[in-house]
């Protein structure tokens, strides 16, 4: 199931390709839109009093499309483990060149428990039938640790981060991370990589604590920590090629 | 010059309405792709080495649309005097019902002397005969003072609030003096009316000062200061409605 769209003025980044906030927040839009088209989208989840809760994240992108340029995201689920479902995702310029990828694990939570669905087990099947066993050719997910922070900033949540949930939006960590590198950097180095791993989620009002670490020359670590409970909400790679 | 919309999931505030937010940016969307219709876009921009600058900005909604709803944003443009131009807005609902209307002000920009163009001699006509009479029935700008604040908030500019000529994105200003106000408030009432004025623009690593006084019991204005060079960005009126 593949969705065009277009870089729309005012959804690109200073460098005029579409931001990575916009491109996030397009990918979980297709991820929820595909959701849906199968049965187990918004609708099942109103119904049921369940809701879909984005576990881990990676985007991986060799070139990102440019003002007014067309592209595509294709989605399939390609694993369904016990509380877990594995969603993939396939980007590709106007000319159906694919230019990046993307892999995410999603849990379903019943909003009454706070427990997870185990999805193996759900009625008629629930979705097995999606289910389309090929991943993309990326690396999967990393284990990131920051044990020494070489920069911690701070951020203070409020009612612009917020999704339809009354959480912090899941892009906006990605936000908060890429905001810890100056602008000079994102001069010079294209984001070609990016790990979000998430924890507890965020609320309006919460103090956050962003630690970076670098890895080498080219990757950060992040850690996204809300003092008050000590609690880590969010887990970051980002993984940057030289030039633009 | 009608354009049609849907509210995509991941594009709603924490209520599942369509954000703020994200109704101004289609809304400046718009205004680009309208004025790129008409030959004086981006395209125009680039050869002649000019831009367009929003100077003002009022939006008034009646109704916000919610998730998954069609809607439609109709813009023209009503007059041309000296260095401005009065661009209107028309939001419409799904049934086509008229929820909300906006007025802005622009100036052209001439990149190189950073002077703004006279509109009225421009060569050809300029584009007077894209140019429709008849202005939207809200107020006009109100003049916004913040002569001792209530409250006054600190906001470091970063590159997730740029736009794509490197400027502080002029709706995240919006985002700014929501932010100031806490959930519970939004919980309770309805943003009924937006005004932002535009100076100086805010630039990756600025330093801001956004200040809140209240005015009544639903109105807030706000400036929205740079303490390094004593500049103010950006002053705003917020006029709320009891409820949701």
């Amino acid at each position: 199931m593949s969705f065009p769209l277009v870089v729309e003025p005012f959804q690109e980044d200073f460098q005029g390709h579409l931001s990575w906030a916009n491109m996030g927040n397009m990918t979980l839009r297709i991820a929820s839109l595909h959701a849906e088209a199968h049965g187990f989208g918004v609708t099942y989840m109103k119904e049921y009093q369940r809701g879909w809760v984005l576990s881990r994240l990676a985007i991986e992108m060799n070139a990102m499309p440019a003002s007014l340029q067309g592209f595509s995201i294709a989605t399939w689920v390609s694993r369904i483990f016990r509380q877990f479902t594995d969603r993939n995702f396939e980007y590709r310029d106007a000319d159906g060149r694919i230019i990046g990828h993307g892999i995410s694990t999603w849990a379903l939570i019943d909003y009454q428990s706070r427990q997870p669905i185990n999805l193996e087990h759900l009625p008629n099947g629930g979705f097995s039938a999606a289910v389309f066993d090929e991943v993309p050719p990326i690396a999967t997910y990393s284990r990131v640790r920051v044990t020494s922070p070489q920069l911690t900033l701070s951020h203070r949540c409020a009612v612009s981060d917020l999704d339809i949930n009354g959480h912090v939006n899941s892009i906006r960590y990605l936000d908060m991370a890429m905001d810890m590198l100056p602008i000079e950097w994102h001069r010079e180095h294209r984001l070609h990589r990016v790990e979000l791993a998430y924890g507890l989620e965020g609320r309006c009002g919460d103090e956050l604590e962003i630690a970076m670490q670098p890895l080498d020359a080219l990757r950060f670590a992040f850690e996204i920590r809300r003092p008050a409970d000590k609690a880590v909400l969010v887990k970051a790679l980002l993984s940057f090629k030289d030039g633009i």
